[in-house]
């Protein structure tokens, strides 16, 4: 199954280097100053490079949102409790969460992915099963999941990724659910920079005080008992990692294999991008970083990957709720590059130094 | 027609609490721990207060573009020639400029004015003719109009306003054209904060570094020869301001006048709500800040008016850009308000410690 892995990371290529300095030229000629759209301009570039065209268009949108429980609940990190990860998921699967509301806003699909969820959750033709297991294993104590069930859980992620791709998709974004979700996440961030526990620790969705030393704990004693390996991404996964955040970052080795933009939600996608981008550092131009969550430490992770998110509004709440803000800016940069008029086919003068 | 302005001004009243809390309420039992969309909530709750309902809906939305001409163009403080404002704003009407393209994907009209563009603009069935002058006086030398053509463009702001709000009006954009419009924007700017005119004197859409120095100069000879008094914004406006920047004032009164959100776009919009504010001081808690503008000192002004921004995406193009990646924001807001579901209405459990 590793051998399928690797098929998969080896078929990630660099940007379409053409595409890009085509747009950026025809940037400079539409009727604005030079770079006055700032980071529009640079978003409608890299998604030119991204989907191989000088005139990108983003029509088909889905975000993958995917769910998936965590031993490591068990230490008391959550304020919730696990009942809530299999409930969310129905009212995912009823359009009532967050991420429904914003998605129709943006016209996109959700795609709802049980990865992991600690119950079984009655059929539903909106829901994709690709369980891997009953919730993790208590990463406090020991492994989250075998070396076998991290790979399955990437490669169902490129599975789901090019499901969607049969269906049309230009770009997609990525979102989770787990309760204690952000316990494996901050010790995957702690694992790859090397930075102490407390730096990536924060009140997840409300823990207290005491909830919140609980949480540095069993960040620091998953690091300890488990000794994950940072060159070895899929020893992190495997040892400190969760079925959605596996299933997340197989979403973006599938996008970035098939020359997709894939928008990376929060706190918890983003220590998905850290493994994906561990795995195949080429994966990272494919990668567009939606918005500074407001989890502690958040940061620190995109400063190691190298990217800056498009969006800032203190949200913490994941699903792929700040992917969905961030793919109608994408829309935006790609609409600007197409649809905005030249000085000459408009007849407006340019500077008068030029 | 002072006396018009000062019954427009008396007529904005406080936001109505009873919806806020009402809306701030229903935050709390939606389906995510409670602050977890950050500033979407606040903001979900500020337009509650503004449009006078706990369940604030938005489908109509305009940004108005608003055109002038600057008599200090002629200081050489803009890199290019004045023809390009009615060159843009035949762009506008012809729906090739970025505030087009960007106002189709958010689903907002635009409407273009000629406040004092310096040229006679030809007839067309979307253009609105407000025209106080032929482009301004040159502030580096004298004012840029009387008293009676600053209360002029704000009353024909507020008439603008309300023009739309019978076409069905939610929320309202502002947006500007005006080549060398950086130049009284900073001049109002300085003339508020006492600042130094070079805290608000940038490139512009694109000057070099001799430009820049003439700015800084033009700016502090507006200030030197015309001596505006802080205390009257209606001064500021005549001796330091334009047209559009009045008109753009006028439209946020009008907007507060008539409980409808403003969503005041960048460095130009930013100078005209500090007119507008200098006005009505109740007139403040309707404006939604729209981003941060990529303008030198665009940061004192909103810290000045005491707002903060929701897009930071380094834009510097004006026309209301930057407004309507806000009404995006602010109509997803109100979404999430309406449209998610309760944790009773979802069965998804609380938090164990509530």
């Amino acid at each position: 199954m590793e051998n399928r892995l690797t098929a998969i990371l080896e078929r990630i290529g660099p940007l379409d280097a053409a595409a890009q300095a085509a747009a950026r030229q025809r940037q400079d000629t539409l009727t604005k100053p030079r770079g006055s759209l700032g980071r529009l301009e640079d978003l409608s570039v890299q998604l030119a490079g991204i989907l191989g065209s000088p005139l990108p268009r983003i029509e088909h949108k889905a975000i993958i949102t995917m769910a998936g429980d965590h031993g490591v609940a068990a230490e008391g990190v959550s304020a919730y409790p696990q009942e809530v990860t299999p409930q969310m998921v129905r009212n995912f699967l009823r359009g009532g969460a967050a991420i429904n509301v914003l998605a129709r806003h943006i016209g996109a699909r959700v795609v709802v992915v049980d990865m992991g969820v600690a119950a079984e959750l009655a059929t539903h033709p909106g829901l994709v099963v690709r369980k891997v297991g009953r919730g993790t294993g208590n990463i406090a104590r020991g492994p989250a999941m075998t070396r076998e069930q991290a790979v399955q859980c990437l490669l169902s992620g490129v599975e789901v990724l090019e499901g969607e791709l049969a269906k049309g998709l230009d770009i997609v974004g990525t979102g989770d659910m787990g309760i204690a979700n952000t316990t494996p996440a901050a010790a995957i961030a702690a694992a790859f920079t090397g930075d102490a526990p407390e730096q990536f620790v924060g009140r997840g969705t409300g823990v207290d005080d005491e909830g919140l030393a609980r949480k540095v704990r069993a960040v620091a004693r998953a690091l300890e008992v488990n000794r994950p390996v940072p060159s070895d991404a899929l020893d992190v996964l495997a040892k400190v990692g969760g079925f959605e955040i596996g299933g997340i970052a197989g979403v973006i080795l599938g996008a970035a294999a098939n020359r997709r933009p894939v928008v990376v939600d929060g706190f918890i996608s983003t220590a998905a991008a850290m493994i994906a981008v561990g795995l195949a550092p080429r994966a990272l131009p494919y990668i567009v970083a939606a918005h500074r969550s407001g989890e502690t430490g958040h940061g620190r992770m995109m400063a190691w990957l190298g990217v800056q998110p498009l969006v800032d509004l203190n949200m913490r709440l994941g699903e792929g709720t700040g992917a969905a803000l961030a793919i109608s800016l994408a829309e935006a940069a790609c609409k600007i590059l197409c649809e905005m008029a030249t000085f000459a086919e408009a007849q407006v003068s340019e500077r008068e130094d030029r």
